[in-house]
């Protein structure tokens, strides 16, 4: 009764057109690259800030949780679901204007559903260039951001890098944060944190308020740009790299987020599980995994950055990095003239047959370019397909879409080779015991720290699979949690296992979530323990 | 009552000797650099952390608010007061242990207590620099970076170079931020967000805990530094200079703090209020002003900052800021072995009595260097005791020991020449209506704002000047507060101002407060609204 009022007020509050309650949109956002999404009870689709307030004021006023979400891509973490069944997903995708661009000062301001290539396509006619993530052009850039997510450049750690957050509080009401709630403050989008306690942080990773606005700092265009890759042959050779790479990031000479990637993430993201090759078995044999890495002639770990600046500063960089990389890596500098030049070679031994195997990395160092110089690729989402038993298509990518089964598990750990060595010491095994390939990768999102990327991917439509993968997850949960190595960020099914842990913590949380939302309106369960009331509250559509 | 019964158990809990009523220690402890300090009740002097929970449990007890200090040199903004009389303050000083540090990582550990000048000692047999603030060597790290003040190298925002707060909470909970509350975590001084709400920035500049320990980042020496000196003749040439600032630092080409002084912040930190020349009499007239100038041979503007690197990478960013700065400013680059070179040439020179100007510049010059290398320094506090009637020494710099009078106001502006013309208009007139002359530096704290350090010195002993004065700051600060450049940091008489404006921020910061500190034991008014019952439980002595 109470869900139908608040459904009639919703349809009268933002059109009837944007109230979705039929089963086959309902059963779309339910979707996941988890074995079970959850099921949501209606979708509402607001086009403005004012619509959002209504609708949250309605949601309290009937006691109906909502679960905001930006695009629905947040793909290997819960996508578009809500963390219990139930819950209205409010979803932010028509709030998709660009509200400024600004090329004196380097920023833009978007809504959540601006998408990480309608900025690029926005900033194609200016001097700046955005921080992507290696998601793709359909994602989100808000969404990302209060995810604490990164990319690649140097603006890589994406929380970091915004500031003045318009945010709808649990009871409708907005808050501005840094100095953006005095009306004639200047510098709302160039000061993060204001003036009094920073609030900006409460709304990231958590169920505070919903963020309808953001202000994303923007790189002017570099007179000169450089891409560099480094690889290591044998897999303990990722320890020395990381002490070099470490030393090079801290003393600014390298400015950008690097990552280091291992041989499966490599192939993964240009070809799929080698079902021919293996007779259809998994998991892959070792002959098969070394035959690849021969055939891409890579090695066990490959790492890719870049620099910005001028011609010299650059060529300057460059040489403190060979240098400090000589016996540790191989090392190859490459920008937008090297691949070119290296197009023209492929195309001219084309009729011959030769240089395919150039054109191939070719392909693959024009992705890691882009990503370098902020344009969105989809070339890295391939790589959650690498289970699929289905051919993967360049032209969709899209994991929902395919139906792939995808975990995404993220430790932080000192940027240590000892920290490497350990993580790596602690997931292969599970790996090995759950029969999938691990692809990993680690990031230095900022020069003290590596945020490990562990890829679980799995045929969805084999249960055994789609168990052991889960298992496989915990397992790898568990164990690094024990270890010290706590995940950036979980997905929805961990949410409240973390919420668990050391009290004070989650316990001032849970203090603040109920100052502000005392009758747990919005999203329940996210990064928060579930409470009886929120719990009696969302009944499973299934129930 | 209440007030004498919570006096005897911290005596109990804490030891006599850190319990003081004394009337002189009071006394001390109400100084101001402000025309009027307030009066607390007592003075609280914990050794750890256990004794913080056990002061705070108490005051809860018997509702007698606190107020926690680090080391009590908030000179400018409030010093060692409380917001309102009759608060015990909570004087962390003797809290001074640097708990660890971690030369592989580049990070500290320290208490409250800790000073720049003993951070400083203990870096000086590693390979560490710290980020220093110009107060000197007795100031509190822990405390600036509360307040979120900045330095001048790459890590001069001291509150984004921080982690892992351990902070005591008004009911004596021990929260820790960041990842820290996982016991066994590897990166809570590592990775800043932790997982979940990033809580750090609610203990900033507000009253919600006490903080108690945090993780401090350093600097590994670079191989080469070197510092860059800015000038340009004409007040308006500040303009260009901004703009072209602003496109090294968003260029990563200037990755350090950038500082901005007028011609007369740069006289006060070399010498006094011309009381001879001036026959005694304020304020200064232009020709004296304009033969200081000439006798220093300086400009209108005067700005510094440093490269960081390898020997190649410093002379191609040096080439480049030469080469942007071009017929806009004079640019100087210096570094120790030239200041040694002046110095043996000062040597030779000197039984001849030649290049004594040449001494006196290469002095200004090592003092701009060690804040560049992080040695604290007192140089610059000498600006405060600008208008003091009596002669400033150089051994005794402390502005409450000298009852220096001094207000500082700390607007965010946009990194634009326009903003920087627009915010000078505004403050010139006031300075010549209130009759004291615009100390002004603007400081480059990210590559987007600047913010401006106005400084208001007076001679507190006379209170026809003590009253322009305050008069003087708060016309400014209205001023600034109405065309939008809200401050970053407020003194202790703007708090219940500022945090009245915008009333949905506020209010939620209030929320929080209520939900964390329900009867306002923990510094009331402080970027809060006195409430009530706060203002009710705090009676001043000399009521």
């Amino acid at each position: 009764m109470e869900f139908d009022q608040a459904l009639a007020t919703w349809k009268e509050q933002i059109g009837e057109e944007s109230v979705l309650c039929d089963r086959a949109t309902l059963d779309r956002y339910a979707r996941s690259t988890q074995p079970q999404g959850t099921q949501p009870r209606a979708i509402l689709r607001p086009a403005n800030t004012v619509e959002v307030c209504a609708i949250v004021q309605t949601a309290a006023t009937y006691a109906v949780p909502i679960y905001p979400i930006s695009r629905g891509r947040n793909w290997g973490y819960g996508d578009a679901c809500a963390v219990t069944g139930g819950q209205v997903i409010v979803d932010l995708s028509r709030m998709n204007r660009i509200l400024e661009i600004n090329e004196t000062l380097a920023y833009a301001v978007v809504e959540p559903g601006v998408t990480q290539g309608q900025l690029y396509e926005a900033l194609k006619s200016t001097s700046l260039w955005m921080d992507v993530t290696g998601a793709g052009p359909e994602t989100s850039i808000l969404g990302n951001t209060l995810e604490r997510g990164f990319g690649h450049t140097p603006y890589g750690d994406h929380y970091q890098m915004s500031a003045g957050y318009e945010v709808v509080l649990p009871d409708g009401r907005i808050l501005t944060t840094g100095f953006g709630h005095y009306d004639e403050a200047k510098a709302t989008y160039l000061y993060k944190a204001g003036v009094g306690p920073a609030l900006d942080g409460l709304f990231t990773q958590s169920n505070l308020g919903i963020v309808t606005r953001m202000g994303v700092w923007l790189l002017p265009k570099p007179a000169c740009m450089q891409g560099v890759v480094f690889s290591v042959a044998d897999e303990a050779g990722i320890a020395p790299l990381v002490e070099a790479l470490r030393e090079l990031r801290l003393s600014g000479i390298l400015q950008s987020t690097v990552h280091i990637g291992n041989d499966l993430r490599v192939i993964s993201s240009g070809s799929q599980y080698p079902w021919t090759e293996t007779n259809g078995k998994t998991p892959l044999p070792d002959p098969v995994r070394e035959a690849l890495c021969r055939q891409l002639n890579i090695g066990a770990w490959t790492g890719s950055g870049a620099l910005y600046g001028t011609h010299h500063t650059v060529a300057a960089a460059r040489a403190e990095i060979k240098r400090r990389l000589r016996g540790i890596a191989q090392v190859q500098f490459f920008d937008e003239a090297l691949l070119e030049l290296g197009r023209t070679v492929v195309k001219v031994g084309q009729p011959f047959g030769m240089f395919k195997q150039l054109g191939d990395r070719i392909a693959a160092a024009q992705s890691a370019l882009d990503l370098l110089t902020g344009v969105p690729t989809t070339r890295y989402l391939k790589g959650a397909g690498w289970r699929s038993p289905n051919p993967v298509q360049d032209n969709n990518l899209d994991p929902l879409e395919n139906g792939w089964g995808l975990f995404w598990l993220a430790p932080v750990l000192p940027m240590t080779g000892e920290a490497v060595l350990e993580v790596l010491d602690l997931v292969k095994p599970e790996f090995e015991r759950y029969q999938f390939e691990p692809q990993i990768t680690f990031s230095a999102i900022n020069p003290r720290s590596l945020c490990g990327i562990i890829t679980i991917t799995y045929n969805k439509q084999n249960l055994v699979e789609a168990e052991q993968a889960t298992r496989c997850y915990h397992a790898l949960f568990d164990q690094l949690m024990q270890q010290g190595y706590i995940p950036y960020r979980v997905g929805t099914q961990s949410m409240q296992a973390l919420a668990q842990g050391s009290q004070v913590f989650w316990d001032v949380a849970h203090q603040i979530k109920r100052s502000l939302d005392p009758d747990e309106i919005l999203a329940p369960g996210r990064y928060s323990p579930l409470s009886v009331s929120a719990i009696s509250t969302t009944p499973l559509t299934h129930s």
